[in-house]
Parts: structure tokens; sequence; C-alpha cells
């Protein structure tokens, strides 16, 4: 039998471990052959390959990225696409195809699985965390230990200055990275995109926990927005792919901080760094038992399912529950947790 | 109320947060009292305390170790010693008693609940994650993340020289750290107290290994002990605890690799430097929700009892059915993880 | 004999070992006595003083920041300044004052030092390490590496996406974080204050990078501009201390970059996160060795020098030399790096 | 111009990054042609060669170890080993070799320069810095920072416990990684090859600090040794390559300790682990710029030269130089740092 597997939208820190025990255990305990898809759908689509067999996964379980690539190509936008990787699979006599990817990817999987006969299996991918059915997915754990370390660092510096730190973390729809990061951090303020914010409020705890003692670490998810939102919306911009940008919460709340409570405040914007560099055990542990797990659904011929974490264990759930609706923020967690702020 | 806090056993990262977190909503939100007690329970036996206040657990998030102290002292073995707990606590006016610990700790905690009255609350504590009941405890992914740098880096000098390269981690009684680094680590062996190893098989993936690409790494936990164990037991010592010391196997095991082999082969031991060091995340995030959880089993009066994670939930459950039995690596986890072995 | 210790300007990890090593040495060798001055200048303006004795300063090893605050007063603005600072080293019986800073606080110290007949000793410290008459000054190894983290991470993504990485590093006159950094970083482009860039050459470089490999990384100090400096000279904005402050050349190069080639662009602005941590080992050992040698000026009663590192040897110079111009980065030195750009 | 490369002697971070700066300077700059010689002296020997070009050095920045491997062959040992390598260096148009390595690859590089005209150019490496006329060698940073963390991580056990903790770290004959190490990790002993140490010394150092706060940490070289050596010389053995191999200095101490003190004792020994991983930002930096030199050497035909740091300059030195002599530890430098023991 013929595997085929594809990397599609951001990248995330243990893509490549996925990979790597997909090939290592489909080929040693079931004598499987592989063909890696270049960049997502358009591998596919465009009959564009990679070679994949265990020289080919050899020393890249540490590393970030993906060695198939990725973009964010959608065959259901694409003139014939369905029909194009049809095509490509028969000719390439692949039989079965790993799709290894977020909401969009996912979605795409799901419906060519369940609508087109394509024998999909899924494994869930988001550094948001913010995927339904699944109880973590890798690459969340390595960003969150990024933003922890930079919210650690400025630790110092607010103890030494009277100055506000805005530290931007990535999410745009769900909070989970601000969440985690924030709270392990000891930030101040933690604001996510599920809860409207309110500036007055978070003045009040920054001029509260001045007070108390040092100056104040302010955590904000990159999709956070302040309660009256044209204070920020007309500063939206549009990015490549036509979704709505906001473009710099984290500097934005700095100057009204500045503004309104007199204090000097400076942001970090961690950026791309979040989703970079080597996963973290827990990543490299929950991606390989995915990938483990995900040729075990090939071989059981158990097409149209998707892994997931629940608890310690990898269950398999219907990939179009993964993409239903988005994971966000439980009020009553962002509440747990609020009796640290301020 | 008054309540008091201790922490039992061997250090262990996030024991800290535990304690921040307990007090800052212990303080904030119930206006509770709280006391320290110094050196697990040595503490209550010898009225031995420490200041427990907002200000006490400023700035101890990130800091590993207890600022409590801890000890392996035993009530039950000590002459008189409940009665001398009961009245330490009756003396301070404390109602309530939260401990923080492994196997010994709780187990104290059990019996003092259930036998004698003592209204406990349990956190489990245990840098193996041998601990029933909770699906992880706290301490366990700084350790693994430790170990798993520590393989990282021999893989250049595995990649550069042709040597066996062995590393002894932590677990006496259950494989879990070895396990996860191991796997995490990309390691070629990995060796667990819960199966008696085989050192012909141990040498044969070795030969593999060579064959195939660069030097083996293999990574053994400090209880692992070889099908015929008369080989190391010779080598047995007693600690200071009375306890059955293995000593070296690492040691041991690069030397019969070697003999048996014929290459070159080096052990790296990486002892205490395993439960040192400011926690991971994800053991920050787990230790500090630990804490919100045990506080409120305090406001509920609910006793006996001791926090618990289930997937993503913190749960209640008998203090008792943490420590009933050892919580050991599953035999068909350990095979799934065999694929990469050799 | 009585010392007093002050640390001045912006905080800078390795701070704390300097006073840990002039406390040890002075105490345990020379039988001194200490006054920390709290505050940078402000402390010997105002009296404000903290305890500083053996117990003060175990365990700050590790720990950035600094235990004595900072800030930036400058006492050579103040009425009376250095009458006041004067009356208070004497009412305190301070016969000796070692302060720790950059080009300003060094500046005071050079002029109290050289004018008002004040025994200072000075050491230097800037993050920025563009302090002359030192071969490196403590906090920019420090800096350097978490610079360098951060690229690390961004070549996995520019690896699996076509998008331009750019990213912002501390150095408002001088771009040594941005050299070092963009240099073991492997940057494909490092901009630095001390030569203006021509952006269109950026883009040239961005496009080749393109065509060679994958995406290009692009390291910037803030205070770099480019050649036609009105593009970015109309987003200026001046800071707290009435400095010019460029705002976002970072986010600015992006964008032409997007405009310009095409490509999508993305920015880290890393921030305060620089200079903030535990300090790296090499700056603990120069920062604890600028510390016993510091101590021995004043035992030798040697009075308006500074400590300053040259090869592997701590030597003194003249405080003022280290004040009279800045350390900028030499143009053979920008070339010969010049190899590794587009 | 065809231009030979090679690496002989223990892997070291910071290899690649020499081969990488060699390779990109050589083409770009001079048009330079390259063979890759494999595992050190052993290429030359049998002609066994690795491509070495611009898509060879991609990416190999901050990887560990080294892409040509490496050996500790010595051809002045093997029969009739310099013809043999000239005859290889001219059937394949050789007309300059790079040598990289420690006092063994760099001392036969000396020789064939010297004695058999062979136009040799050295660049100096040791994990264990010593190595005369050099301030420092690449690798002993990120060595440094490797033991350097672990000694941090074993401070939180040292506060929560009673026990003595030591570390064998790297050095045979010289205590530099021991002496930046345990300084920058706070050590309260620090033993060096370099001086006999007493046994009887160590346990008072130990027993103050016990008085005076929480338990003491002692960093041994491994190439340690007590004043009364039998105690250890009947522990000797001897390694492959004929060198005596003093078998755990660091566990005998620990022993020593338990059995004077009455203190436990506990041993962590790195081994390889401080060789391993990315290079440092320091190393990458300083290894860059001795390939940029090198090549140089090359271009003016600087035959018999060798790299080296003064300072922050890259100066050309013979290459007997830094073979003649060891580099140890100053004993007025160890005991500038001894204020720091007990």
């Amino acid at each position: 039998m013929r595997v085929g597997v594809l990397t599609g939208g951001g990248d995330c820190p243990g893509l490549n471990a996925v990979i790597r025990a997909i090939v290592r255990k489909g080929v040693q305990e079931y004598g499987y052959d592989f063909t890696g898809f270049r960049d997502g759908w358009r591998g596919p689509l465009e009959n564009a390959t990679v070679r994949l067999d265990i020289p080919a996964v050899r020393g890249i379980l540490p590393r970030g990225g993906t060695i198939l690539g990725s973009s964010r190509t959608n065959p259901l936008k694409v003139t014939d696409g369905i029909r194009r990787i049809k095509r490509t699979l028969a000719e390439l006599e692949v039989e079965a195809l790993i799709t290894i990817g977020g909401e969009d990817t996912l979605g795409v999987a799901a419906r060519l699985s369940d609508e087109h006969g394509v024998p999909c299996v899924g494994v869930p991918k988001t550094i948001d965390n913010d995927l339904s059915a699944t109880d973590y997915t890798f690459g969340f754990d390595t960003a969150v230990g990024i933003a922890t370390e930079a919210i650690d660092r400025l630790h110092t510096t607010a103890e030494s200055h009277m100055r506000v730190l805005v530290v931007e973390v990535m999410g745009r729809h769900a909070g989970w990275i601000a969440l985690h990061s924030g709270l392990a951090g000891g930030a101040n303020v933690i604001l996510i995109p599920e809860q409207r914010f309110d500036v007055e409020q978070v003045c009040a705890w920054v001029t509260s926990r001045f007070r108390a003692s040092y100056a104040p670490i302010v955590v904000v998810a990159e999709g956070a927005m302040p309660r009256d939102g044209d204070m920020v919306l007309k500063d939206r911009s549009l990015d490549s792919f036509g979704h709505v940008r906001l473009s710099g919460v984290g500097e934005w709340l700095a100057k009204e901080i500045e503004k309104r409570t007199g204090n000097e405040a400076r942001t970090t914007v961690l950026g791309h760094v979040q989703r970079g560099g080597t996963p973290s055990p827990f990543d490299r542990w929950l991606a390989t038992r995915f990938g483990l797990h995900a040729i075990d659904c090939v071989r059981d011929r158990d097409f149209g399912r998707m892994v997931a974490l629940r608890g310690t264990d990898i269950v398999r759930v219907p990939i179009a529950d993964a993409t239903s609706r988005l994971k966000t923020v439980d009020p009553a967690l962002y509440e747990e947790v609020g009796v640290f702020f301020g």
C-alpha cells in the first residue's frame, strides 16, 4: 500500500515528529510505501511530491517546521480542485491520505472523505490550541514555553524600573497561549479574544499593581479587543489572505496605558518566534503518538477519522468534529485565573 | 479560618507555584490566614513554622524547590507522632491542613484524615509521575525536559564518533521519565523498571543501529534491571532511608556493552539536575491550578480529598486513591514506543 | 571603612553579580562595611539606602536586574546635586563610592572624582557594548544570546513558508547586538546604526535569497536608519527622557519590503526581553571579576579609575576614558561579516 | 585553487560554523573549490572525502558536531603516513589544507607544514580551552554554559534538603570549565587538575557552608586529584587511546565527604553532554571569525600559521605556538576566585 502525507496551514513545532512516526511505523511494521506531498494541498493538486522514506525522516524529530513544506492553498476554492486531487492520487496509486493541519486543512479532508470518497485520516495541528475534540494540539506547549520565557525575562526589568511591560502573544480567535503563558509567567493582566476588555479596568489593575509592588506585566493576545472596539478597528488592515488583521493591539494598549496612567509602557511583540524552533518534549511526545495512531487508522482502513488526545489516551474521532466549532477559553477558567490579576 | 500548608518528600519544580496559588486565592478571595509548616511533617510535629502570607509568596512562581523546606520525616514512625501533630494544630488554631507530597506524605495525610479526624487536603507531587488517580503530576514535565535536552546534545557526539552513549535518568520504580525523554530525544533503546531487560537484546540493537546510521543512544531508568538480576544486585547498597539503592545501572550497562560489542561506551548520570531549576510552563500551570482547587476543597470543607488532573480538568478524589498503588508504564504503551528501538 | 555602591541607568543582567562580588570580597578579605544606595544617583542625593551585607547578596548571582534599583537621575542636572551627594556621603561616613553604570552614570562619577574629590571607582555597564576602554561589557553576551535564540526559531518558519522575517533588536547608537546575533543566527541581512542602509539593496538581498534557498531573515538594530532618513524621521517621537525615539524601524522596513518586492514580511520586536532574565555564564564571570577588581581599587585607594576587560585580564583605566567616545562597529568588521549577506 | 579541510579530535560545538565560514568566503570572494576530508587525518591518509560546497554548508551554523566527521587517527604513527597524505593531496590537486583541531591535530599540522612542506593553516579547537596562543577556543563557552545550567538547577535541591551535591565536569589537564562554571554557578568549592586538593579542606568547607546557609555544591574537574593521590590512583584505568582514565573522581569524592562529614552526598556526571548541542552565540561568532581568517591565510599563502583570538581581534601565530605547552589555570586566578569557597 502507498500512503500519502501532507502538512497544511502555518508551520508548527511537531509536524516533523508526526511525519517521522508515520513513516517509521508504516515502513517497519506494515511495509507501506509513502509519498510526501509538497506544500499542503498544492501537492496533490499539482502532483508536487517529495521522497518520503526512512532516510528522509532521519534526524527530523527535534526540528521545527515541516520537511514537506506548507501552504494555505484550498482545493475547494480552486477550479476543478477535487477532481485534480483524485486524479493525482490515482496516478500515484496512493490509497490513503494522511492530512496534518488545522481547521482549514482538516475541513477539506472532512469534505474529501465524507463527500468524495477520498480515504483520509486527519492529524490536528494548531499552535493556538483552538481545535475541538482534542485536549491539546502539538505546538501549543512550545509556543507557551517561548512566551513564558519572554515574560520571565521582563520581570527583572519590571523590578528595577517603573515601566509597564506589554507582551503581545499569538491567538487571533482564542486566548489559550495568552492564558497559559500569562499564568505561568506571573503576568498581572491577561487579555484574550473571548472577552472584550475594558481599558479603564486594565489601567486600574496597572495602578494598583504599582502600589503593591513592582511594575506590572500585561499579556495580550493579538486578537483581543477593547470593549469600545472602534478604537482599534480604525487601525485594521487586511492580510494577504483577505482576512482582517488587527494590527498591533499591544502597541495600541501600551499607548493607552501611558496616556491614561502617566506611567511609561513598553511593548514586546513576539510574532513568529512563537511558532519556531525545536518542539518541547511534550509536543514531541504528543506529535509522535499522533503519528503512530494515524498510521494505525490507515492500517484499520478507518478513514474520515482524526486522532485526538483525551487525558493520556490517543482516541479517534470524526474529522468533522474538530472543525465544527472553535475551542475557546471557558469563561469559568478565565475567572479562575483572574485571582492573579492586578 | 487558619490553614496550614506543608511540603514533604523530595523537592520538585512546582511546589512553590502550588503554595503561591493557595495563599493568593485563600487570602484574596476567602480571607483565610496561613501557617507554613517547615520541612514536611517535622513542622507540625515540632511546631516549626514559617510565615506564610502574600508578601512571602511574591516572586516564587518560577523558582524550583520549596520555600517551606522538605523532609522525609514520617510521623507514623515517631513516638506519639499523631498526638503531637494534633496538639500543634490545636495550639495554632489551624483548622485545615494542605499536604503537598508524594506517596509517603499523602499516605500519612490519608491516615490522619480518615482515622484521626485531622481535616487534610492533598496535593499530589512526584517527579516520577507514578501516582495513581491523576493524569500527570507537576515536576514530571520539567524533569523530562531536562533529560530530553541532555539526549539532544548527545546526538551531535554520536554523529561525529563511534561511541555508544548511555544516559541514566530518574525513575526508581516507574519508567515514565525514561519513556518520555527517550522518545522525545530520539533514543534508540529505552529501558524501564517495569520490564527487566536482556543485555543481549540491547547489544543487538546497538549493533544494528551502528550499521544503519550513527552511534546509538541508550536511555536507562535508574531502577531498570537486567533479566539476570544478580549481575547488578551485588552492587546494591542501602541509602540513608534504608531503601535499596541500585548503584549505577548506567555505568554497569556501558561496561557490558563495551565488553560484548567491542564499541566504546560513555555514560551520563544526570542525577538531581533533573529535579532542579525553574518549573516548565506546563508544570507551573498544573501546580497553580492544583493550588487553586486545593484551597477550594478547604472552603468546601471537603477533607480527605486530593486534587487530580483528568484531561484538562482538575477533579477531587479520595487521598487514599493516589497511594493505593503505583502508576507504572502500561506494557502496551512501552510496546507502542518500541517501534523506535534499534 | 564604609563603601557605598550604586547602580545607574537601564537594568542589565550581571549587575547583581557585581554587587555580590564586591560585598563578598570586601567583607571577607578586607573587613569593610557597605551601604547600598537606592535607584542610582537618587540614593546619595536623597539619602535613600539599602542594607548591603553578605546575607543581602546571597542567591543573587543568577538573578537579572539589580537589588539596589536603578534610575536615570542625573545629579549634575539637580539643584545643588553634588553638594547633596557629598553631604550624604559625609553623614553616612562613606569613604569610597563604587558606581556601576553606563555612559551617563560613569560620566557623573568621573566629574565627581576628578573635579569634586569624591573617591569613586567605576564599573562599566551597558547591554549595547558601546563603552570604550573595555573589550566587552557584561549584559551584552546575554542580550546577544536572547536575540540569537529568536533568530534561530525564525528559521523554521522561513524554511516552511515564503515570508521575509524582520527582527528588530536593541542598539540605538551602536550595532553590536545586531551584528553578533545576526551573525550567530545566520541572518541574511544585518543593519546597524553606524551605516545608513539602502532599502533597494536590502530588497535586492531579499530577492536573491529567495532564489537561492528559503526565505530571508533581516536583523535590524533599533537605531538603524535608511539613507533617505526622512522616510523614517516623520515617525520620530520623543521618549520620557527627551531623547529622540525612532519608532519601529523594523515594522517600517517590513512594510517597505512587502511593497517593493511583493513578498509578505513579518516583524518581531524583542524589546526589553533582551535585557532580562538570568545573565549568561560569560556575563556572570565578567561581572564577578569586575566586582572583585573594583573592591581592590578601593583597597588600593586607586580612585577615579574604572575596571575594564582587556583580553582575559581585568585592568584599570581612568573613568573618563570610557565615556569620552562611543565604541561603534568598525566598518572593516561590518564588511568582514558582509560575506553572509544576501 | 582547491583547498582541503579536515576536523580532528573530539567533537566540539562550533566546528560546523568554522567549516561554513571557510567555504562561504572561499567560494564567494576567492572562487576556490573545496575538498572535505572525512574523519580527521584518516581522510587524507585514505583519500576519504566529502563534497564541500555552498549547499553542503547550508544550515549547519547552529549544529553541533562536524559534518566532516572526526577521529583521533595520527598519521605520524601510521606507516608511511606523511607520504600517503602528500600523495592524496597531489592526486586531488589540493594546494592548501585547513586543519581544525586540538593539540594532537595541530601538532601534526605543524610538523607537516614545517618539516614536509605541506601548506597547512590551523584553526584551534578544544572544549577545554587549554590551548596556548589564543584567549579562548570555541566550544568552551558552550560547555561552560551547559555545566553552569546544571549547577543552577542543583541549588534548588540544595536549598530544600541537607545534601552535598558534587558535579563532575570535563577538564582532564586544565580546570577552565570547572573554574568558569563553578564561579558562574555559585559553587562553594571548585577543584581543578592544576592543584591537588586536600579532602580535609574540602570537608571543612562543606561543614562551614552547612552552618552558614544551605547545602554546598562542589564542582570538580574530571582530572582533579587529591593530595594523597594513591587513593584515586588505584581506580585508574586506561581508555581506548592508551591514556590514563581517572574513573570517577566525583563519585569518589562524594563517598569521602559522606564518610568524613556524615552528610549525604549525591553526584552528577555530565559527561559528553558538555560537548553536544548547538554552539553558544559567542562560540558561533568566534568559530565563524576563525573560519573567515583561516581562508584569508590561504589567500595570503601564509602557511604554517594558526588563527587565534587576542582580545577582540583575530591574529595569526605559528601553529607550533599553540601546541608547545598546555594553557593551565594561573594560580593567581584560582586564588582570586577562592573568595567564594566555603
